[in-house]
């Protein structure tokens, strides 16, 4: 165990360090419940409300957690990403007062796109699948000088998404619970892996399981085989949040050492679980950030225990969307 | 002054005391914000997120006030109330083990109905406008034994809402705002006195104000007649919530000896505020309870000083009409 661990790129002091770089610039989100969700899971359930976070995801604090160990005289910073970790990114940026160019599919929700615009980024938009987005973010890097910050792959964002774990730790132990299944959207692992280091040190009764969109479970199947799997599927899941190719090669020694084996949830189950927090939380969240409250909601046959914690991780979804989930389910939960 | 200060019905102390016997019941709600609605008030925006209360509204806070002070013995409670004051005492009473009445309108958002009863509440329903809720109460109160908790003008109540205001004293001092209007969608009073009663022992440069629906002003009128003043409508606004006839007899010397001048919004303002919290703070909002989101960000010549703190008291909107607002402004907030 020992060893497994020295070869791991982050550790638990990594996290303490970053939780003290966010204290002041990152909010502490409530953990929430409900009673109808409880009845839903048929256990009590447990909502870190991650959406509430600065530009509404978990992903500032990785964000912030990079950002802010940057030279002051740094020419600025370069990030890709579908939509939250670019806001977070370029909120970071605009308060350490940095230039952020921001890399984004072309077909990434609007919102996300404008928001990371008026955040003062620099939006440069790429096709998914045909063009590769790490040569486009390398070039310009080497170009513009500018500090690459990766969505997951880097021990400074890992850290940041590992205080949710840290909050998690100390908010379960006050709702009383210590044994429970702790579930987290995930898409390369940055989140999982952070959470899963804070949880072994803080409250070793609780595990992290990734819980993914159905044909983009490549961590479920990277857990199962013991190495890194690839999804087939490029696009076409509402989860755009976390439809990523494949786990992370600091994250996934991380997660096998630690998590729990995956869940896999479908489109619809994220939509239902929408229309749930917003009836039972008054929490927005986007189809993505509702994989692990889906899992928790409508699959509880596959976690063990008198309690379950799911990690709501953004709420940057398009209306219409929203729209359409609670069109289709808020008479329904 | 002091002896006006011995004329009210709560005073500070109450207030502390309200606070410990919430202290693991009730939660403490975050205080949230975003650069986007800033830049739409001219200023710093603080909202205090009551729709992640228990139950969804601060209501929760002076039912448990209430609630927790009756004997094991009691026979029960009832209570009237269009939605929110209903949940909270429901749950409540619920958690007390106590048996609930709730006496709602006929014309309450099916959400709340359903919500009351499915907490285990007995719910009598009665046409508003035409049956005299208090007589039906008082029925019902004296042929059961039951306990009678109003909405509003109840000291245990008061001190209860109160609470929100010393989290919000905290929170501003935490945030670094110490001069600031505090606007409060305000009904018959209750959150908005003792916001004001907390505000004036704890954070004296803050101003609790009430903010409500054109046409159910007779809050900014009765400050502004120095009488308690009563309104002629009787329904027909969206702000189910705060549709009160008049301030009530408790809360009313309070607020004229503490609080700033009344501000009135539409309707389509609160809707348009419901499509900014969505977007820009992932929060769940119900007309009424974006009555003060509204002034703060539609009315900035109405208010003075660098931040403005709006207390977003509840949630509990029928998915209609939150749809319908996302359709008509969340592409243009």
């Amino acid at each position: 165990m020992a060893k497994d661990k020295v070869t791991e790129a982050v550790t638990i002091d990594d996290i303490r360090a970053a939780a003290r770089r966010l204290d002041g610039h990152a909010r502490r989100t409530p953990m929430l419940s409900s009673p109808f969700l409880d009845e839903i899971s048929g256990r009590r359930v447990l909502v870190k409300a991650e959406p509430l976070q600065v530009t509404g995801s978990f992903k500032f604090r990785g964000g912030w957690s990079a950002v802010s160990q940057l030279p002051s005289d740094c020419a600025g910073v370069i990030a890709f990403s579908s939509g939250n970790h670019a806001q977070g990114v370029a909120m970071a940026a605009k308060m350490r007062g940095l230039p952020a160019v921001i890399i984004m599919p072309s077909d990434a929700p609007q919102l996300k796109i404008r928001n990371t615009h008026a955040l003062g980024a620099e939006v440069v938009l790429y096709a998914r699948g045909k063009e590769d987005r790490d040569e486009i973010g390398d070039r310009l890097a080497r170009e513009r000088g500018l500090e690459l910050i990766k969505p997951f792959d880097d021990a400074r964002v890992i850290a940041g998404q590992g205080t949710t774990g840290l909050e998690i730790a100390e908010q379960a132990a006050e709702a009383g619970v210590d044994q429970a299944d702790v579930i987290v959207c995930c898409g390369g692992g940055g989140l999982t892996a952070g959470i899963a280091l804070a949880l072994e040190a803080e409250a070793p009764g609780l595990r992290a399981r990734p819980a993914e969109p159905e044909r983009f479970d490549d961590v479920r199947r990277s857990l199962e085989t013991g190495q890194i799997e690839r999804n087939a599927a490029e696009g076409g899941s509402l989860c755009d949040a976390i439809m990523t190719p494949a786990p992370g090669k600091l994250t996934f020694p991380i997660m096998q050492r630690l998590s729990g084996p995956g869940l896999v949830v479908t489109d619809e189950e994220c939509l239902q679980a929408m229309a749930a927090a917003f009836l039972r939380l008054k929490l927005v969240l986007e189809p993505g950030g509702a994989a692990a409250l889906a899992a928790a909601l409508y699959h509880p046959g596959e976690s063990e225990g008198d309690a379950v914690i799911a990690v709501a991780s953004g709420g940057n979804v398009d209306p219409r969307v929203f729209q359409d989930a609670l069109t289709r389910y808020a008479d329904s939960v």
